[in-house]
């Protein structure tokens, strides 16, 4: 008989879907590949699964997806290239928060601050109690899985409405495209570190499937609040990628300290060579997800239906303007007034 | 009392929707629009309209929807920007069929011909009688309205999938968002040579609703099914376009002989000096079909969860490998030992 491990958790790998009879083979391949990882973890207090939820790639026994060379196809490049960041500007990346003061801004912050709450509880999130390499990864995991939907729903959304109401889209879409295709890069890096049991896999199920319907309700009503809702958002992934790079600055994260990046983040972010460690990494992340709130802010102060995209426009003067990379820095978003 | 003209055909402009207390200023904004357009020709013999319905952009009243110049902002850029072709490799743009092998094969190509039927009935097209400049731009801009649906849909349910199942998505998302994208300029250019009434925004959001649903799900059913319709669906198109050049040709589409390509095409191809006429734009848009038949087919070809996209792949070999410029033109699309 074969023991099908589903879930790991810092308490020790679980079974509770163990010989369901609900479970096909399609939903759940994972019994042969789970079983090098796992044998010998089930019920093992929390030290050594710590140890297995934290090994490099390098070490695990198969990569999870490996990078799909065929016969004839060398490599498939990325779709959208990312910019170039120095460490000087990802150093620059700051907490910040900005103000809600329309009832939208109030009403997106709340929703965020519901949601968070919501999974601290669900997840065991405590503010003030120290993370464990492996509990940051599932985190992150669960919220990049999510992170990508709202960018594709609004892109898909304001495709369809340009070609409904017969209007031009001004350039929204593909920032948004953009957005969630960067959001999918960061779930795809992280589950190079991580392989996620069943629990989570229906968790992210169930939460995409929620957030999906969230996303396409909310942006029809009001694709403003959304943007808000967005940016607040990533005011709290700034912080959280904040605490992963000072708890592992400061020694709390043994586990990472000489964790390479993966080579799928070192391709995507162009990593210079003697800056690929899992602390650039995370300092890349952070920059990105502060990049998001910049631009999700600056898009919430807008006209949705008039102005153009600050991001993808030509200036007609040289000032600084919101550019891709992080050139200029606005954390809490550009007003109106100075992009349109 | 404000006379409001909502729907011109090659009949006369028709006011069926006259007064209608269920009309809200925003969903019809087009009253005053509209007057400087149609004033006098209601009820016109067809002459006088035929002869409105081809008024290039340079002469219309106002702009439908002008470059979104603002204080700030110059411009806003293609989000994609588009491969040049030669007028060479558009001329060698040819109609072609894919024979239907499998029964997907098979199920898509009916679907095409149910689809196909039934527009011809509703808007009254027979193969072998003449259509006017007016019957071809209307029925252009109808199918390019619904021609960007499938691209989007499968782009994003694609995005989910690989965030929902944790795996690589090799490059197709970033195709098939391209295709929408590149469809729904077709739709924008076309806007520019003429206005649609109440009556087609109504056809047009109802067809999106139903194209929306039914993509949806059919790719959720089977992608390749609906790869290898949409690329018969452009094999229809090929057809369509090919037409209109030919009847534009030999003279029987007077309206659209000394008529220029609108800014927002010349900006979007980069159309060179000289060859900017309404020909050259439909030898544009017919190619691009010509690629969307061909990506279609190809797709439809592959393994959908493992193989690379091959329109954005690197390969080991220098022979001839599919490209987004007509370097290499495939009807029928590459078959799956050809490119992986
Ligand atoms: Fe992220
Ligand atoms: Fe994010
Ligand atoms: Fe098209
Ligand atoms: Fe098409």
């Amino acid at each position: 008989m074969t023991v099908l491990i589903t879930s790991i958790t810092p308490k020790g790998a679980s079974s509770i879907f163990f010989k369901s009879g609900l479970l096909n083979a399609r939903a759940v391949p994972t019994t042969v590949r789970l079983r090098p990882l796992v044998v010998g973890y089930h019920k093992l207090p929390l030290s050594s699964v710590r140890q297995f939820s934290v090994t490099s790639n390098q070490s695990l026994p198969r990569e999870f997806f490996p990078e799909n060379e065929t016969e004839k196809v060398r490599r498939t490049p990325a779709a959208w290239p990312h910019p170039i960041y120095t460490e000087e500007q990802m150093r620059a990346v700051v907490i910040a928060h900005r103000d809600a003061k329309t009832w939208s801004d109030k009403v997106a912050l709340i929703a965020v601050r519901v949601m968070r709450w919501g999974l601290d509880l669900a997840t065991g999130y405590k503010h003030h109690q120290p993370m464990t390499a492996y509990q940051y990864l599932r985190r992150n995991v669960f919220l990049e899985s999510v992170a990508g939907v709202p960018g594709m729903v609004a892109g898909m959304l304001r495709h369809l409405h340009s070609m409904r109401r017969m209007k031009r889209d001004n350039g929204w879409i593909e920032t948004l495209l953009e957005e969630s295709y960067n959001e999918r890069m960061h779930l795809l890096v992280f589950l190079k570190m991580m392989e996620p049991g069943l629990f989570m896999r229906l968790m992210v199920l169930g939460a995409q499937g929620v957030m999906c319907n969230a996303m396409f309700l909310a942006y029809l009503l009001s694709p403003r609040t959304v943007h808000r809702f967005v940016g607040y958002l990533e005011e709290e992934a700034v912080i959280t990628y904040t605490r992963q790079i000072q708890d592992l600055e400061v020694g709390r994260l043994p586990e990472w300290e000489k964790l390479q990046a993966p080579q799928i983040a070192v391709d995507y972010w162009k990593m210079p060579v003697g800056k690929r460690t899992m602390r650039d990494l995370l300092l890349y992340i952070r920059a990105d997800e502060s990049k998001h709130r910049e631009t999700n802010h600056t898009l919430g102060n807008l006209d949705q239906k008039e102005d153009p995209n600050p991001y993808v426009s030509e200036y007609k003067d040289d000032k600084p303007h919101p550019s891709k990379d992080l050139a200029f820095q606005k954390p809490t978003g550009w007003e109106r007034s100075e992009v349109i």
